[in-house]
């Protein structure tokens, strides 16, 4: 961090800066330009130190250089991290596709769902128990009820589970439950959240914020980390932006960057990132191009009917559609799709 | 909620539509115009809903006609809301001003403020213990030694406290402590936060997410009034665009807009809403003139030094020269501010 | 502008930094830092200055320290700018109100709302002859006929005229008819545009982009000065959100921004700022006493059967009691309205 | 467009609404729900037409139920446009690359950058002679020189030529010297451009606004093709959102989009949409796994020296990488790249 002092700052007002640098732990470093002074900042900084010290008399301007995450970023850690759960490995040469239902509705949608994914490549069952809403009136997902279901369906399908956790209380019960914990979009910075959830040891798949930059992204999954939780990959689904006619808008550059500023492996949600099924195997495509280490997709037996974002949930039959589009892409890309699958 | 199906929808596809309504508990009427079938939706319906029917086939479009929260709107509820707390109301003739540090950093810091904003006329101390942060390396508040400190200084001073609560696993000791419940910017949409900050039957300040619209605000603050709890308020404190000057841009309108549509009290945050200190008087005094029924503003001893956010806080002689150019501003408006001060 | 070189940076790797500084006609001065090398720009910067410089290798970040505009600045020109027309003064003691239909209609329609706004205290007249909209479509103006009315009710009443310009081609025959040259929010960037209507000399209103910085709205202000042409206001009109009640969100902060950084007078227009006349007077009220030097508002005789813009547009009895809200407001802040009209 | 009113509108009401569409050369229909009366628009909307319905008495909601372009539409023409220049066939089964220097710099510059991305694949030559700049003080282009080298070296290279025309005033000399217009995102709304460049008949490309919706985008077009000019094509530069380590965010969903809503090619321009040139070629590759058309690419000799937006530009070396990486990448998707280029 280098904080850039107006012309004509006293030399009071220098020495003030460089001792609230002191007093917060950190060390500074004095350079006299020809019209500033500039002070650089040693040690681990943080955004908020950005805005205290723009506040401070005689500041002009403070510039963040290195970047505020450390255990998120490639440079401390250089290699692809690659989370392994039960021998499928999320982040190395496959693409892992996760499939199924937004919302876990009954045994038998669950159970023919995952039987259809799975024959169709699919490695991992998404499906929610416990489902966020905007409204208190909407459909709020089966809850403990949803949470047995998956259970059972692992078991006669072999699938490892994600599922989505919404609150600290939850924790116990879902982590018993699910292979991976989602955290969802609307709790990106929930931090007692990501805390909990870190503590269980499990991976995790952090969805990006609505609104929220690369940056405050990997902060948030600095939160993950920093409670020694290594096992964590991130999700785009997409950011609000003004265009009304996807849900939200997909964010593909994100997957480049994050694959150059971060070890960490990067999901693509198309499902969420677009709102519509008929723009899913595109985006999907379009994903694997740029890059994405796997996909998450919403699948139903029959999306007209599903009790959550059926406008945005495959059939089974598009799904084996977009799985015969994307694997040649995934080829020319040196990678495979859905060709390590685990047991029964 | 109307459906208008797409011109040649077969009778099929309309049928189908109805009855995809009626499972959901709700009724339908047809009506059949010169292109268009449109499909009108009685009951309560909900913002999912909306996403529901436009994903079945021949569906063209799905307008929300009523709006989807109900206890948070002016129709239900025509009279302004009124929040009584030991004598002071917040809703009513006066203008309520919360003002105190961003954090709660010593007993010192936090009685001196409360001393000198209550003497220029504030009427509810406000203080941190629990502090959200985008890092895990920024502070992140006293947590419950902050608690402590502000009934210490409640006790001294007499005045009420309000306080932001973050976690579920919180609620107990922060309700214990606290006159009002803050619900910050970044959980307006942590759905069990709201349910069970609302089930303590506290007073609760919610706070506009920082890219929320103003329908899913009014959805936020019906989870909360879903579960019994009307002593509800709500704080426009500036939402996200691509203005960097300001820290957040403060989306004054909102305070006609709630004053319109809901019954709930409006409080302004130009602290945060701005993110200087310098720009507060001038949008504190913008917001009494549109309407708003309290304000929440940053202040402290010495801004300089502040853990948190000094940048935007006022030392206590700016708080006082705001006061006085507020005060005028009510008057035109018929309203008074820190007149109704209760004792000590 | 401050370029700050990675770490490990090589001294050729500087000295090409240095040397494409020089070759732009820049002076830089090198400076060294405990983990970064600093090199500050010296001379007249811009923008894309800093693309160009972090694109350069071993460049970690590129820091604009000063503003890159110049003669908006209120550095280089302390004192506030006050426009003269023909005796009314933009930007002095007196809030300026200029109020009259979206678009011109027809002479009955222009000459009663000029008379009604010009009782109730309003000192220029607002007409639009081009319109500008979103589509081929829709109505766009009575063009030459639009500015001949213009002229005609401007003698018949003795108010100045403010009117819409949108093409260099129309520069010599709206500059002959207005005393305020007004560019939209959607020209703010049509760079070709500002340097003509700079060159009449005129009076010149720039509209903020709809969603443009201040940083880029006072550099748009830059291209009009930079031809000499200083007699320049500006006008926030509302910014594009996320927010759907309103049209856009007002950004009544830039306000007081305006006045801190530039010394040129800022006008609100409330009308296309929220796009509901029942919005108007609390933000009217609200923009003067956040320091506003002016107001722009659409009236119309019957707003229901306007051309255009008729849901924003107040009628004459609303907008006189606007002006009875906004007065007192006006007094608070020392500042009167409507006293100083011009003749007839 | 349908117009719903509020429950218990008088009958009276109803008729002015009706009578207000009838005076706009629209028909009527009305049909009663069992809460709302409903009047159906029928006729050529206009967006603006919203806006007027919903300023009446007693309207509650008005909707926008088939799109308000026409000519643009795939409904109105549903084969794709395949746009010809010499052979060169745009909207077609060959994936067209456009590439060359953001700004005309010398002959030598766009000579070598020509030949260059010309053996590598390109069919079009890029180059900026008039350059849009937010600061009056940067580097606006050579100007009519510009658009004598990019003739010269059209002549030595047989490719064909596209820029960029920013202004009425230069309509005809562009006109001379280009194959293809185009228009600048910071002029999407600029209608008086967009009519002019229409008329000479030449092909246009039309991109995004910086925070312009789809829908916004193709009333653009609608301008261009309302003036008899059917030689279009579209393209996508990334739009304006709150993440900052990009220039743009790329809308990839927009491609998908458009080929279901218009029959319109489209093109996309990772270099403005990213500002990255290591982000540049992930990103084509995406696009054209998307189903994009047509890249358009910034490429330079010595990128760190551009005088515009070096920090995108590939070197030459870096630019036949890519259209390595990209062609398999069509191919799978059943398209050529570079196969059929014309002359010289």
């Amino acid at each position: 961090m280098i904080v850039v002092m107006q012309r004509g700052a006293s030399e009071k007002q220098v020495a003030d800066v460089v001792k609230r640098i002191e007093t917060l732990g950190l060390k500074s470093h004095l350079s006299q330009g020809e019209e500033h002074t500039i002070i650089g900042v040693l040690g681990q900084t943080f955004p908020e130190l950005q805005d205290i010290l723009e506040g401070l008399p005689a500041v002009e301007n403070v510039v963040l250089v290195s970047r505020p995450y450390k255990l998120a970023s490639r440079e401390f850690h250089p290699l692809d991290t690659i989370i392994d759960i039960d021998g499928v490995k999320i982040g190395g040469r496959e693409v892992v596709v996760m499939a199924g239902p937004c919302a876990v509705e009954s045994e038998q949608q669950l159970l023919d769902t995952a039987r259809a994914v799975k024959a169709a490549g699919a490695t991992i069952l998404r499906g929610g128990a416990f489902k966020p809403s905007t409204s208190p009136y909407s459909f709020r997902g089966l809850g403990e009820e949803g949470l047995k279901l998956l259970t059972d369906v692992k078991k006669q399908t072999g699938m490892l589970i994600i599922t989505e956790i919404m609150s600290p209380r939850d924790v116990d019960i879902v982590a018993r439950c699910a292979d991976i914990l989602q955290i969802g979009a609307r709790n990106m910075q929930n931090f007692s959240l990501l805390e909990e959830v870190s503590k269980t040891g499990k991976p995790v798949l952090l969805k990006r914020g609505l609104s929220a930059t690369i940056q405050e992204w990997l902060l948030a999954a600095e939160y993950i980390l920093a409670q020694g939780n290594d096992k964590l990959m991130l999700c785009e689904r997409g950011i609000r932006t003004f265009e009304t006619y996807t849900r939200n808008t997909m964010d593909l550059s994100a997957i480049p960057i994050i694959e150059k500023v971060s070890h960490l492996p990067i999901i693509a949600d198309p499902s969420h990132g677009t709102g519509k099924w008929y723009l899913v195997p595109a985006m999907s495509a379009a994903a694997i191009a740029a890059g994405a280490d796997g996909l998450l997709i919403e699948v139903h037996p029959t999306p007209d009917t599903a009790l959550k974002d059926g406008a945005q949930s495959l059939s089974f039959e598009n799904f084996r559609l977009l799985m015969d589009q994307i694997k040649p892409i995934a080829q020319v890309k040196g990678r495979g799709i859905g060709t390590c699958q685990t047991g029964n």
